[in-house]
């Protein structure tokens, strides 16, 4: 919890600059998330609507969201007699995140929105809210909507006591015994069951929430994390990188899927399923997609970077700063190879649920 | 706005560093922050008491005056039958401020009040809000607790026209023309009166307020500008500083009476004054104070490097780095020259206001 966080700032590395599949991702996820507020706000008009965004990390991300839910909800409510709606918009994180990013950027936010909107809309309140979502963040009853995006695969922790029985892999790979795959799956109940308890006292009765993370359909866990192993790995077997070292260091991350994630939030009780919907985002798409064409070179460098931005901070202290070039150098390469001979996805859970 | 903030970091120039002053000007007005809190508590037990703390800054004065509320609520409220309180705190400042090192600091903060409490004591909702307290930045009657200190003597602006006509002086000073002071009042005035306005809608009936800030009573403002003026005039007269830098720069700052204050308060109407009192802090009190005999060096040196820690950031963008040294080097030695002779003191007023 100390340690995790995004790569920071805006630099070439920086996480901000390297989010265009987390982007992709919340695009994907937004005609749930639009319908997921929408009947909320049919139902229900607070004078001040609260909204949280769950691991918001910092960068244009974290104000698209924001933006999006903003703009949306002054359309629900455009034809209100009583104008004067506010928002309190929560921006949650570790402490170790660049909150100070976020709250310099605000000031541009709120110009482009009245830009935007083309006129007055009720006053912003920001909050920035430091700690775990594995724990009470609100007070009791005190939020309307909750968003999260690709932040709930992150566990509180890599389970304890596996680190030695994983076959020397980083995260569930092929090898791995059952007994260590079971160890991640009960650390993903315990904490996304801790997550929808604590949510339950902080949503209002009838309150929406629409979470999106990166899910699996079968078997197979994480390709990335599974090539980052094979580069990881063979800088091992040439004496680059201690096996020891290896040995002892577990991402923690779950990728549930649709069963399970749906199991977990029945037998907790505190939400009703509305919808929960698989989707995929082909590691093609930078090239693909024509809104990212100003990338420049291919897909597999920017995956390499996606990654890279996100598993530095949780490697540099394990492994050190030095391997990290020489690393993910490798890591592009083999994520070149593999994209040239098959189609290679990222699969996104996307669920809405609703307060009891 | 956009520029305040004091000066960042840990180092030996930063203000987390340079504070000992703003620490010694909230001991001397706690009992008075103490027996508000205390006049709430009596009539009140709200099941989250929310507290803000308007111009919090970074660094050990920001956690010390939280750690002390929660402390003192924990204490007031020790025989209720639930003893299950819970404390909101909203740490508040310019969005430039270093709200990352305030939330990196939390978790140490909890361990320390749960080392000191002995005990359970509800869970702390932490919030960072960034924004200008002349402005609205809660929702409507949120707050139970108002905290602000040595804050409100930063004006919104130094007023508007004004900076040609001061006679080269960079704030109010002997020389200064009567309409230039009239100005700084009214801008005062102004920014005052929002506060108030802004806080009468955000506390809830009942809830208090207590605000230190820097006071006069008679017709010197600040004798620390005074000399930090006399500095700069000596830069100038060596052709070390442009005349007409000089002439631009007015310190958007203004020191009340508490005839002043007590007018605006009263005039604005939200708030009903409870105490209002002056305290004096001597220049010498690095020397005299026991519990900072840890500082060294003499309290010359310590005065002069906390002003600038704090005028620092106003000062740069307007007259560069490269000056800072040589201009703060002369100020010390002027502060120490003054202090050799005579008396100086830092005035404050405290008032402690509940809302109508």
């Amino acid at each position: 919890m100390k340690v995790l966080h995004m790569n920071s700032g805006v630099g070439d590395l920086s996480y901000a600059k390297n989010s265009l599949l987390q982007q992709k991702a919340i695009s994907t996820a937004w005609p749930i998330i639009k319908e997921a507020l929408q009947d909320f706000c049919t139902h229900n008009i607070p004078t001040t609507f609260a909204i949280a965004d769950l691991g918001c990390a910092s960068g244009p991300n974290t104000l698209m969201i924001v933006s999006n839910l903003i703009k949306q909800l002054h359309h629900f409510y455009r034809n209100l007699p009583n104008q004067s709606l506010r928002y309190q918009i929560f921006f949650n994180d570790l402490p170790a995140n660049d909150f100070n990013a976020i709250f310099r950027s605000l000031p541009g936010l709120l110009d482009n929105l009245k830009a935007q909107i083309g006129g007055e809309f009720g006053p912003c309140f920001f909050n920035g809210v430091p700690g775990s979502f594995y724990g009470r963040l609100f007070p009791d009853k005190t939020l309307h909507f909750v968003h999260s995006s690709y932040s709930l695969h992150w566990l509180s922790q890599a389970p304890e006591g596996m680190e030695m029985e994983n076959k020397g892999n980083i995260f569930i790979d092929s090898t791995s015994p059952e007994n260590v795959i079971e160890a991640f799956h009960r650390q993903f109940q315990k904490d996304f069951s801790l997550f929808l308890k604590c949510r339950g006292e902080e949503v209002v009765a009838g309150g929406g929430m629409a979470l999106t993370l990166l899910g699996r359909t079968d078997k197979n866990y994480c390709y990335a994390y599974h090539l980052l192993n094979l580069a990881l790995n063979k800088m091992v077997a040439e004496g680059m990188v201690e096996k020891e070292k290896m040995v002892r260091f577990n991402i923690p991350n779950f990728m549930p899927t649709p069963q399970e994630i749906k199991e977990e939030i029945q037998k907790e009780g505190s939400f009703m399923i509305k919808r929960l919907e698989v989707s995929r985002i082909d590691w093609n798409f930078y090239n693909i997609d024509s809104s990212s064409v100003d990338v420049g070179v291919d897909s597999s460098y920017n995956i390499a970077k996606c990654i890279r931005s996100v598993m530095e901070p949780l490697m540099i202290p394990h492994f050190g700063e030095p391997i990290m070039e020489q690393l993910f150098d490798r890591y592009r390469k083999v994520v070149k190879d593999e994209m040239a001979n098959k189609k290679i996805e990222f699969i996104n859970l996307t669920v809405s649920l609703v307060r009891i």
